[in-house]
């Protein structure tokens, strides 16, 4: 059988502007799709399709730069990595956050930079940065474009124009060691491009997001991104050796004195740095820590008699086994979205429900793992290790297609996203953490307050990114389009947003804050923390140039 | 066999004021101790003993707060929790490093606080900090006070006045979530007061730092301790989940709505707190990560060729197996430790040395492991794995009673230096950390400026804490006690800082900043660390009461 690892040097192309990846990627629901999101949810396509408009008729605002302003830019860079083209204006009008896209599909170009900037090198963004101040503009940091929360939404905050330093030139991976495992990466290489020279050396970053074939290292580093594989590989933070940022008052570097947190010399300031958002300077390059590639990887289903039983086994997994026993990859559907992924299965799926209920089982969850081993004998010890527990929560064996299937099209979901919106559907996802004491309440407090917002339609739900202390949680949703597609959105993304913070989880698991999230931060991190936030961004940024109204509060409590 | 882990919940008495621990449990030497002494090093007890003074012949300057300052710090605690007694001054004169024992010892108290207060809750915490700021008086936080880097020294900076804030009645364990596997505990709280607790509800926080049974889970906290078994169970800011601090701007709360880091909600804030040395405001209460307690545990003990050939092994057992199968504590002894740990461990030692060097290996380096395991079979399988990697190296197995025999005294170290003071004999300990290709060049360096510096003497190191990018190095010296005691220290202890720098490590792996790092901290975090920990600092504490003269340097360059 192929590795699902060579998938991962595949570099597809930067995503389109009004939707995700390689738009001829996009595939339509498979047979049966449209009547089972009617049967389901009562979902329906528009009568008539909505596709995009067409670039041409995107309606963007005038460039706002003054000549002087365009002249300092135009210095640092070169005309030809300074941009106010209609594409690359729309390119970097947003993120991929259903707002982001369902404005630009229908023409709504008013978030646009006024020009985007493609610098090459660390001195270009410290010098950009320097211009930024001296002219009196916003600069707004653009890796891979990925955000769903808003955070590369150019928002000119107080200043008169705004800008896209996007990083794409600096993709290189600077130096590989291979004694110390670790790499220096610029910013703005792609997971792919990274990934591909690190496998060269036998080595593996273990960093595989959703968003893993479009994002970058810089955004993965400045988001907190946690990637499928985090109950084996860590978070990203967590392999963070040092730092290179351009600040709008000075370079800054951190870390690299020690093996990624092995230091007790005052507190940990490249937590400073991660989870940043682009508010305290730009980060230009990055050393990480790599890991041995795996030489034998396995994909293994499971399915627990309902969703709560599968909570507890979820739990005996991280508590009883741990990291380096339990799953690289641990995935336990509700019976909602177990019901999906079954049916888009197939025959595979519609066999294995049946099996199911034959058990008496009505409301099944299924649970999908992935390991990654340096051997054979860790890989059967490690198996074993899982069917004990899972066995001991009375769970049933499935065939490991339905795992290889879910692996195979894990990075293929946002493709689905614009298929539906092609056809007026309101579709988004949310995440969340806690711990496993509040699991069980969170996941229906949350759940209930998506489907009172949503009214008619769909709501699934998975646990993973498993942890001694909890878990994650991470909803899909979906619905026939209302009239008002935004406000619509809107309603329920607040009604979520604010179940999750009342349910005392965490506004996001791995989303990061942006614009989206903001208005629960206070409720998430205190007054202490904003405190603090802003004493910092005080200090490295004192004029605020940098990616305004993301993350931290405006001084005076305005969202 | 007696578990280890038996050993983790007895609690002894508060160190005395010269020295470590229970002063009954200072032990001689072994018969043969001094001879081996001479014969390593030439080190040589001094003609005459030299102990400690007599508590009333320590010479204490006079209090120097004012009748308002002493009647708003006694309106808060009462008169019962404050105190201008010797005892209690002397006891918080300092820390337990070198420096600060020979102060004392010699009858130099010229460090000690003004007055000790004891608060109960951290509502009286945050009116001690208002009156400090009120009345102009530098406060500094005290756990166990088991500092060795002067981080509890009682350093008055620009202030007349200086109090030591001691937290041992905030000593519970306030709650225990046998779900979450989280507890709340307050941060004066004993490891041994704490494990008790945990204990009992069949978890253990896995933190067992040399310290253990005198420290402070604050004070794990804010120097970023590591603990002996990190490799199992992480640092201790990896399970850290949420953390209270009293300011001198309020209280702060952060953490808390997700597992211990799993959240994107901005940067990582608790690690802002963690590190913080006391700087930012007094750490009053935390909640914290546990495990399952371990069912079985096990000791093993094996011998490499030469410590280079145990530096390549070690690497192998964290790259390869990785944390869960690696064992949870793994400790290389380089050939000179390898020579006095054997040593230590008498006839078994003698004859495990005759086989070693019958195999022709002229300098050998011992490996201690320890596992702890939920069940017979995952121990099985990681011995299994650790066999083959160290096999493939060369490595020989000895007997497991070497490692049990290191195991049950590692608690004990401290109490020999004591034993070494009391015979004027010069002894510190100093420890760094790097990448694993950086691991040689760092341990010749750090050993060679150790050697130059001390003269006649003997220097022994040991790896430990291994992780994927890299492990630790301690290093522990000894010489004959020269007529300066405090130059010798400085002379060495530069040394050896300065090498560490010099060679690419951190100044601190696990015993913090405090006084005796911070000159070399500008090379560790660079400008634009500092200017953030400032600018927190700032935000926290701007009167700067909290903890003068230790981590931040001052402004303007002045140490």
């Amino acid at each position: 059988m192929m590795s699902l690892m060579a998938d991962l040097t595949e570099l597809p192309r930067r995503s389109v502007w009004h939707g995700w990846g390689d738009p001829t990627h996009v595939k339509p629901l498979p047979t049966g799709g449209w009547p089972l999101l009617k049967f389901l949810g009562g979902i329906e396509p528009a009568a008539q399709d909505t596709p995009p408009v067409a670039l041409e008729d995107v309606r963007l605002p005038d460039v706002r730069l003054s000549e002087a302003a365009r002249e300092a830019l135009v210095a640092v860079v070169g005309e030809s990595h300074y941009s106010t083209e209609r594409l690359d204006r729309v390119e970097h009008a947003g993120g991929k956050s259903y707002p982001d896209l369902y404005r630009l599909r229908s023409g709504d170009g008013s978030h646009a930079p006024d020009a985007v900037v493609f610098p090459g090198t660390s001195k270009e963004i410290s010098d950009l940065l320097a211009a930024c101040v001296e002219h009196e503009i916003a600069v707004v940091p653009f890796g891979g474009g990925t955000s769903v929360v808003g955070g590369v939404d150019p928002v000119r905050g107080r200043f008169a124009a705004v800008i896209s330093l996007d990083l794409r030139r600096l993709n290189a991976v600077t130096s590989v060691d291979p004694v110390a495992q670790t790499a220096v990466v610029q910013a703005g290489a792609r997971g792919p491009e990274a990934e591909a020279v690190f496998q060269r050396h036998g080595l593996t970053l273990g960093h595989f997001p959703q968003s893993y074939q479009q994002a970058t290292i810089g955004g993965y580093l400045v988001t907190r991104s946690a990637g499928q594989a985090s109950s084996g590989y860590g978070r990203f933070e967590e392999n963070v050796v040092s730092v290179t940022m351009a600040t709008p008052t000075g370079e800054l570097v951190l870390g690299g004195r020690a093996p990624a947190n092995e230091t007790a010399a005052g507190p940990k300031l490249l937590d400073v740095v991660i989870g940043s958002e682009g508010l305290l300077g730009v980060v230009t390059e990055a050393t990480v820590q790599l890991f041995r590639r795996p030489e034998v990887e396995h994909q293994e289903t499971w399915a627990l008699r309902d969703t709560v039983t599968g909570f507890a086994a979820f739990r005996d997994l991280a508590q009883e086994l741990g990291h380096g026993i339990m799953p690289d990859v641990s995935r336990l559907s509700d019976d909602h979205e177990t019901t999906t992924v079954m049916a888009q299965a197939g025959l595979l799926g519609v066999t294995g429900m049946g099996v199911l209920r034959a058990r008496g089982w009505k409301a099944p969850a299924l649970a999908v793992f992935q390991f990654e081993d340096g051997d054979k004998e860790t890989l059967r010890f490690r198996r074993k290790r899982l069917a004990k527990v899972l066995k001991r929560h009375g769970a049933a064996k499935m065939t490991d297609s339905i795992a290889r299937h879910w692996m195979s099209h894990r990075f293929r979901g946002p493709y689905q996203r614009d298929h539906l919106m092609d056809h007026g559907v309101f579709v988004e996802t949310v995440e969340t953490a806690t711990t496993w004491d509040n699991l069980e309440h969170l996941y229906t407090s949350v759940q209930s307050a998506i489907r009172e917002a949503i009214g008619k339609g769909w709501v699934q739900c998975h646990v993973s990114h498993l942890e001694d202390g909890g878990a994650s949680l991470y909803y899909t949703f979906m619905a026939t389009g209302e009239s008002d597609p935004l406000a619509q959105w809107a309603r329920v993304k607040t009604a979520a947003s604010q179940a999750m913070i009342d349910a005392g989880g965490t506004i996001t698991h791995h989303h990061a804050v942006g614009t989206d999230h903001r208005p629960w931060i206070d409720e998430e991190i205190g007054d202490g923390g904003i405190r603090i936030l802003r004493a910092i961004k005080a200090e490295l940024d004192p004029t605020g140039v940098l990616n305004p109204g993301k993350l931290i509060p405006e001084e005076g409590g305005a969202q």
